[in-house]
């Protein structure tokens, strides 16, 4: 089966010859980033999520599903420093329920109100087998502090903006049916939360990309293996991240236990936890944590270090093995 | 079954409280346009292609396919009067064949270029069973340029671009399987071409809009009856199609005589000729087909008349009868 990667290679032998001043940036980070005024540019960004493949309508409630087709959207506006501004939707169905359809719109349109975000068009079409969703999101971003993935420079420290593995664990809850119970869903309700209904972490990424510290920027969405991969691809380095400093909730652990999974398996391989992954330099780490608590409250976790030997490497006390490209293939499937 | 229109009124109850001034047009029109710098406005559009529903792998060579891709998206930009600048492209596959998708991409660019539109990012996903292809185009007009469906004026003549019915008939050629014997195929070039490659009408779009003369105009991907219904409503005004103008070539003729088809059925109802439909003030008819003519070398047609009265009606020596909505619906298929 072909990868995600090499289908993009090979769209990219099309593209080649495209030289334009007002192309900042094509295909290749989380948004194409074209001019639009003075230092104001124009960022766009599209995501189609196929019935079976991105989502299961067993246990993924409309509205929540509504939800997170807009976010996911939104977190790509995010990773890059932006500000979210118009939608499009297209749907395609074999066929339209009313309510069901009512409850994904209440959904979808409670994130874009959320994030100031305005629906202005699409698509309706039928489908002959699933249901396909497919959303494009343009949004604003100041040319000086959009940030790419193609900054990080070797001696970075790279962060995450929050835990990860949730969401892969919440999948896991779900195929199991333990989102089915009431009590089960209770117990593990962030983790089903983190997959059903994921953040897009919009105004973080605006705090960072506004801060002046930050190098390298996407969001985690295809795992940290996969991501962090990418990232350093485009920046021309590597990195090691720390086994120790990866963040694990006694929930998760929990979880891991309970479907006798690999706690690690969900947090560098598991995607789809849409918190933002990003570098800075090593001298500006006291400062960033002192903005970014002021700014939003939030905590980051410094996880590694960006090197010049290329791969992404795992290290603890004993050993070290590489781990770029191990996530989701949204190409491949799972 | 749910129509098209059906949903989009479930759609707008979502959007309905949605102001801003950064938002001039949104659902409804061709195009989305939004607020971008002074007059300059940015157009947005958006259309999904589903294998099955909207294509057939069995006649439909891939690099033609690439091209009505690009093309019925162009073609949304050409009926505001726009001028298209980037895309997304998001593709699909169950299982991706690369020298299929090499020619696929290779149709999808070589349009993308001849009206000067930058591929600048997409998304590649699989799906379970069907090849899904999701296109968004922006553009640019000029705020006192654009042209909507809204504008049209009881009284006004009615116009078209060029021929109606011949995509409609190419696609019951090939159907029928005319498409795949050498002589037949190049007997019936001119109506096959029309459904597998469709031209959009950016070009003359840019001139109508500019003209000064057109009240409001869309592009034709519906068929005649639903399109010119779309544009009667959004305009308050109903209208009165003469048969007797409607061109009918004798191509076409013939094909309705092999296919046992009703060619007028073909014209009004069979969508997908990608022809622009548009209004003007009586008063301008001869300076505006002298215009035309003198920028695209074009012949412009007048099929009928702008009325107060709602509905969509077609009238000939001894008749008189409504059909409004009576063509393609996206939602419904074929």
């Amino acid at each position: 089966m072909t990868s995600e990667r090499e289908c993009i290679q090979r769209i990219l032998q099309y593209v080649q010859s495209q030289d334009s001043e007002y192309l900042i940036k094509g295909i290749g980070d989380d948004c194409a980033v074209l001019e639009k005024e003075g230092d104001s540019c124009l960022l766009l960004t599209t995501d189609t999520l196929v019935e079976g493949v991105h989502f299961d309508l067993d246990w993924h409630p409309p509205y929540l599903l509504g939800r997170k087709c807009a976010s996911v959207n939104l977190s790509d506006i995010a990773a890059m420093g932006g500000r979210p501004r118009a939608c499009l939707l297209s749907v395609g169905f074999p066929g339209m329920v009313p309510a069901w359809f009512d409850d994904f719109m209440s959904g979808f349109t409670s994130v874009l109100a959320e994030y100031g975000t305005l629906l202005v068009g699409g698509d309706t079409v039928k489908s002959q087998n699933d249901i396909i969703l497919s959303v494009t999101v343009t949004g604003e971003g100041d040319r000086k502090q959009i940030r790419y993935r193609s900054g990080a420079k070797a001696g970075d420290l790279i962060w995450v903006s929050g835990s990860l593995g949730n969401a892969a664990a919440g999948l896991e809850l779900c195929q199991n049916g333990q989102c089915r119970s009431a009590k089960m869903s209770t117990k593990w309700q962030q983790l089903i939360n983190a997959h059903l209904n994921p953040e897009p972490q919009v105004d973080l990424g605006r705090i960072l990309s506004s801060s002046g510290f930050v190098h390298a920027m996407m969001d985690i969405s295809d795992g940290l293996a996969t991501d962090l991969a990418h990232l350093c691809e485009e920046s021309g380095v590597g990195a090691e991240i720390q086994q120790d400093l990866l963040p694990v909730s006694g929930l998760l652990r929990n979880a891991a236990a309970e479907l006798a999974a690999d706690v690690f398996d969900w947090i560098l391989k598991g995607g789809e936890d849409y918190q933002l992954l990003f570098t800075t330099g090593v001298s500006d780490e006291q400062e960033l944590l002192r903005f970014v608590s002021e700014k939003s409250g939030r905590e980051i976790i410094c996880i590694g270090r960006i090197i010049e030997e290329p791969g992404v490497f795992l290290g603890n006390d004993s050993e070290r093995r590489e781990i770029s490209y191990q996530g989701y293939d949204h190409f491949v499937g799972e």
